[in-house]
């Protein structure tokens, strides 16, 4: 990357005993780094540890040479909370009792003691720990009953934050505030992004554009990704790159327009919904190998109940010829995978649940159940709204999961497809 | 941890440009680190780095200071997969084209070249790259055109895997099976594990009990974590800790005798699946402010047909009135978020979708429609069968994805409840 030796250098170091046994996945570490790159700095690494005190410490003493160190977790009231300690080992610093920490912590400790209706003697030990802090740091507030810490040494800053991801994040908008971490910000830009993202295309067709229109590179960096069945094309921009990234740009969004559906984050979910409102349409859902899970993503969006009227799932062809109407004769002769029946789904589902638009899907997610005729990831997605229906086929064998995850997302698209200005010409 | 430090060393570094700007959490790390920890070891650390060499370099070089190095990540056909080229810097290695491999690669891209109709040449310096191997390496086999490498280096034993999951995984089957790996892991012996899975208390009164149970130590380790609105307690026993580990789970079961669930690792929503199967019973759910999820988990377990009837997402009043037959006059007088709404919408499920078995959930998700009667994280949850039902009130303010969340996990509780032997009395 252009001048990335003049740019300070970040590290996340983020505590966890269930981290390193797999029992959780790590949240904190993306939410830093995503942070961080906004402002326009990349972190070096993001180094996961248990709470074994030698591997920590070791962790932290490498976080202190880079320009920004920042920590997530261990700053509980146990001894298995050893993240104070040992950065004040690492920086070289004593620790030190804040009174007036102690005082803050142990009034809080307090009012938990009486609710929990045991002595605060059990918890004394606690406040002192959590208001111990290195010499010269200063506490970020509260989280819970302890401390974000932030300790400037000059070289470098570190930041010591709660596990929790809330707490986190609540702590963190108040570091960013901070005269030092504004100095070592205040270094980078942030860099200009752009996002396409694109769907029915593959990974290696937009790779094919991109080279086509010039490559990446001289400030222009670009990422290709196959996420949740969508493509996303991220374009960061350094400073004096503008130029050759709009001509970048606009060398990728000719050959993939067709296939180019948003220019920022916002989930397809988000978009369809906002399609219905803005024409005062409402929708429903129809679901079969999907199980709810169209329904699940649009319901997902806050203030998704003024467009959604509601689901079936249809997972027997009972309840299909029961609640969606679907003929009976139909399901005999097309069987309850195949195009027939996802458009009659559609249909039922807009009629019977009183919307303007329907999304059907019915397929086989397997592993059981598929015939050489209808395999496993034989899928049927049908959307109808004012101006007409349109189908797809999937026939995507994998695990059961990503057949449904992919069923939904198409099912999303499809319905944004219908909704186009031109459709059904479009 | 007793013994550990006579323990081997692993360490996992995992690579990718998108993990270090938090655009994709990696899967990788936690999936060593599970794999690792079942055979007895705990990885020490897991590091992310992206691609820039020297920060890449640096982690490989920490890496084989270790006993064992594994890698994710880096081994594609383009210039920015550096993980072979610094593995083998970083071991003191030279490359070597190694002639079976290119043969092998090649046929493959060969064949992959005729597909697209693009000439083999653009494909010869990827197939090259993907040939060469440090000195020593050996493959363990292709995925895609990358081979999976593992380099004994007596001191340590250094595996490279390629980052998607389910390459990865398919490859460290291999690797486990190879006379290095059996090496390093028969210094460990797997330790016994015991998992307690609760519902319907806290975090912190599981601790208490823990504590007045004798508390871990002396080779008996307990985690005790949250998830997804569980509390798992996790008991790890090392050698010679049996009857220490047996005395304390004792100690654990008898107190939280009626929040235990399981003692394995089963989904409750496969649980619930499983118990309506041995009973012959069949399933509906019926779902406001959860939108589906209920029905989704139930059918993310594959077999789940044969149990699971459908189920209705009635997010507006006339859907749970026209679809549920929900009595208008309730609607009116409690309103849609109620105990008596939540009752008719599992009794209207059970009955206009042909199931034995009832569940649904009505509430405020939030952030908006919350009132100071009904404000947000109000929900009701009720399930019916055969025994009769039971109605649950949550009312825990959080966002929105919690919330449903929360009350998703709820359901399928509420469920296993009311199909418990000895229920209602229960």
């Amino acid at each position: 990357m252009t001048g990335a030796d003049r740019r300070p250098r970040a590290l996340v170091v983020v505590t966890g005993s269930e981290l390193v046994r797999g029992d959780r996945t790590d949240l904190n570490g993306p939410f830093l780094a995503r942070e961080l790159l906004e402002r326009g700095l990349e972190a070096a690494r993001v180094t996961i540890v248990g709470d074994r005190p030698d591997e920590l410490e070791a962790a932290l003493h490498e976080g202190l040479e880079a320009d920004l160190c920042l920590v997530s977790g261990g700053l509980g009231p146990t001894h298995d909370d050893r993240t104070i300690e040992l950065l004040a080992r690492a920086a070289g610093r004593t620790l030190l009792l804040g009174p007036a920490l102690e005082e803050e912590i142990g009034s809080l400790s307090r009012a938990f003691a009486t609710r929990l209706g045991r002595p605060f003697a059990d918890f004394e030990p606690g406040v002192r720990k959590q208001a111990t802090l290195p010499e010269g740091a200063r506490s970020l507030g509260l989280a819970g009953t302890a401390p974000g810490v932030l300790l400037d040494l000059g070289a470098c800053v570190a930041v010591a934050l709660p596990g929790p991801p809330a707490e986190l994040q609540r702590l963190w908008a108040r570091a960013v505030e901070t005269e030092p971490l504004r100095r070592v910000l205040g270094r980078v830009r942030p860099p200009r992004r752009h996002l396409l993202r694109l769907f029915g295309v593959s990974e290696s067709a937009v790779a094919r554009a991109l080279t086509e229109a010039g490559g990446d590179g001289n400030g222009v960096e670009v990422t290709i990704c196959a996420r949740d069945f969508e493509i996303h094309v991220d374009v960061l921009l350094e400073e004096g790159a503008e130029e050759r990234g709009e001509t970048l740009l606009a060398g990728l969004r000719s050959p993939l327009e067709r296939y180019l559906f948003a220019e920022d984050g916002e989930a397809v979910e988000a978009l369809v919904l906002a399609r219905c409102r803005a024409r005062g349409l409402t929708l429903a859902t129809a679901e079969s190998c999907t199980g709810g899970l169209v329904a699940a993503r649009l319901t997902s969006v806050p203030g998704s109940s003024d467009v959604f009227r509601g689901g079936v799932v249809a997972y027997s062809d009972a309840s299909k010829r029961d609640v969606l109407r679907v003929p009976g004769e139909l399901l005999r002769s097309d069987g309850a995978v195949s195009a027939a029946v996802a458009e009659a789904m559609a249909a039922g589902a807009r009629e019977h649940l009183g919307a303007d638009v329907g999304v059907s899907v019915t397929g086989v997610a397997g592993p059981a159940g598929g015939t050489a005729e209808k395999p496993v990831g034989l899928v049927f997605v049908h959307a109808v709204g004012p101006e007409g229906g349109r189908g797809v086929e999937l026939a995507y064998p994998a695990d059961r999961d990503s057949i449904r995850r992919r069923a939904t997302t198409t099912a999303l698209h499809l319905v944004r497809r219908v909704l186009e200005p031109g459709f059904p010409r479009g």
